[in-house]
């Protein structure tokens, strides 16, 4: 499909798109946003291209954009330019970049996930903000972990909050859903250490005997994990809380003991 | 001044209260807000106690709301009932707790700070996201710091969100803000070692010769640290960046490095 400008809010296309940032359509219709060069180019080198790519049609030309209108088409992609005020609506921010992708959700059943691939992997159960999952996902890339599983009901990974604060590791780690009774289950098929911080029966966290691969587990930012889920883990280790708290944020605890498990692995 | 029932939406202190969600009133009044028995619980044992404190005109009777209505009376404050739709206004929540207060803010200049009453402090350059900010004040809390000191323009620290992100701890944790040009001199007065993550001529942030009082410090979510800042501290630090990125959430990184110098002074 050749490159198409688009100039009237009321277009069907741009409808589609802007109603993407609403949780319902994006659901419904398994497709959700991504915006800036530089998230759709970490798209782009991961094999992600994006169905649609919406350009403002007064920006800077650049190398990567012209990447991506290739990488588009050549996948048989939609191309649309069109004004800096429609993009704005689009993406719901003021200041928008220059480019904006419409992706397909992909599939994220726990059956893909190979884990031995790496020897570190983040979970999350019941994680409700949206921007502390995407800075799990960012973490996970950061120690180089496999990804990211989802246990229960969490917040939409593919969320613009989310996909935003995960820097473009949405596009790089590997991201699974699944209820906690497919997980248990999956996961006792093969090797693989469940690890939480907990304040039962556990061991200090600096200095325990993690092994590879690693499951870095965190709980609800205002419940924790369930008692049983505890239960199950193969480690439970504390942080040191000096203070009034008893826990810290999810996607703090996550990084902090994720971090611990890469010195133990790699010391 | 005895206990109040307030009605109407249009009342003055309803009014005024409502205001203070948004930041340039905030500014104005020096005073901002807080929600749930729990957080002003954490105030009042801190020595905080609300100017007006609000309570839902049904709610069910507890021995720390009896606590707060006291301590606020005695301070000479206000205390106020009203309905559960009201409350909800002045909290912005559509479920508010049955308890809220309006503190004033108080003086963060940084000669307030005895920097030998801990050693940890973190230091925050031009964090823009409250939630972040909030999150760095409950990461100082857990890991025994002395409070969190921010430089140059940052988001407002008490601002509703990052109240919320800091779980109590901005009623516990000493704060101060100052611009870098104050702020190091300062630090150079006495004793202080300043530590933040960096790509130039940085050492392994494990095992690094941390010493007290350490200055952790971080910079801005997207800019990062301007290069003089970093030039100035004592100590750089790199943290492995095994992915495609090559930084870590702002509060994030924090937490990661802060947790480290924690082992390391008291190992």
């Amino acid at each position: 499909m050749p490159r198409r400008e688009i100039t009237s809010y009321s277009n069907p296309t741009i409808k589609a798109l802007r109603s993407l940032r609403e949780k319902k359509h994006r659901q419904r219709e398994r497709r959700f946003l991504a915006e800036g060069l530089r998230l759709l180019t970490d798209a782009r080198e991961s094999g992600r291209v994006p169905e649609v790519l919406v350009m403002a049609s007064k920006r800077d030309p650049h190398p990567l954009i012209d990447a991506l209108e290739h990488a588009v088409e050549a996948a048989g992609g939609d191309v649309i330019e069109t004004t800096p005020d429609i993009l704005s609506k689009i993406t719901g921010k003021d200041n928008p970049q220059a480019v904006a992708g419409a992706f397909a959700e992909w599939d994220t059943s726990l059956d893909r996930i190979d884990r031995n691939a790496a020897s570190i992997w983040l979970v999350a159960q019941a994680l409700r903000d949206p921007g502390n999952l995407g800075t799990m996902l960012r973490t996970a890339d950061a120690v180089g972990a496999g990804g990211l599983i989802l246990i229960d009901d969490c917040a939409d990974p593919f969320g613009v909050e989310a996909v935003r604060a995960s820097m473009g590791a949405i596009f790089t780690q590997n991201l699974a859903r699944a209820r906690w009774e497919e997980f248990l289950p999956w996961l006792r098929q093969g090797s693989g250490q469940l690890v939480a911080a907990s304040l039962r029966e556990a061991v200090p966290y600096r200095g325990a005997p993690y092994a590879g691969p690693c499951f870095v587990m965190v709980g609800n930012e205002s419940q924790g994990l369930p008692e049983a889920y505890e239960t199950a883990c193969d480690l439970r280790v504390t942080m040191p809380m000096r203070g009034r708290a008893d826990s810290l944020n999810a996607a703090v605890a996550a990084a902090v003991l994720a971090y611990e498990v890469l010195a133990s692995l790699e010391g």
